[in-house]
């Protein structure tokens, strides 16, 4: 079956796409706090028993990457996606802790056409879920080729 | 020699702090988009010669990890911190390539003190430059103990 590819101007306000899962693993969160983010709640299950973070948990920039390749993993199959050019607002609501399967809710919130190129740039709002609840909103704003690129 | 942590209210706004260097590897490029980034432009020198971006560059997310590196060793030896709670905003403003080497000025641009607990919020624009120029600026909001707290 072939499959046309999203366009920019596919990505109207307020579709929305679903991600995921993701499972979240402790020697992935290890891993990554070692190389990026070494505070100890991130490294150390004793050390972050007494942090504000009530026990080992997730890094919110690993959180953030974690949240990437199930945007990714979404979009770039259906998608003309020609990279990104940042994240309007992050913000870590609830811990991420080892053993959480992540999904995600990325809805079109802002689309922008480029004034010189056949591009446009879409800002998704990422609401990421473990389980049980919402443990983060992360926004991205790839860039998506228009139509007429094509 | 003994040195007085800094705290919450030692962070006023328009004060700065320095850090890096961070050395950019082709090695850690391609093993961060392998593991959260998966696009051809992050993976594959010659994909990403055809790209928007010109040539093999770093994923933002991977920009903004290799910042939060930098913050935490330039902030965690010298200051209460206690965590994070997300990220204002972030733009990537010009490719990271591998062999750049990265430093970063951090300002404090907002200050806001938790209601109910010792403990405030401070929001730093980061800016990152490699060699020449900057390359991406990244707010970063960490918790920090009010002197009452300690």
């Amino acid at each position: 079956m072939t499959q046309t590819l999203l366009h920019f101007e596919d990505f109207t306000l307020g579709r929305t796409f679903e991600g995921g899962p993701y499972a979240v693993t402790k020697e992935e969160i290890v891993e990554f706090a070692r190389e990026f983010d070494p505070q100890p709640h991130h490294l150390d299950e004793e050390a972050a028993k007494t942090s504000l973070l009530g026990g080992l948990a997730a890094s919110g920039w690993h959180t953030c990457a974690m949240t990437m390749r199930m945007f990714a993993d979404m979009l770039m199959p259906v998608a003309a996606a020609r990279g990104g050019i940042g994240s309007p607002e992050g913000r870590w609501m609830k811990p991420v802790r080892p053993g959480d399967v992540l999904r995600l809710e990325a809805e079109v919130i802002e689309v922008k056409a480029s004034a010189s190129k056949p591009i446009g740039f879409v800002t998704f709002a990422c609401k990421v879920f473990n389980q049980r609840e919402q443990v983060a909103t992360i926004q991205m704003t790839p860039i998506i080729a228009t139509r007429s690129a094509t």
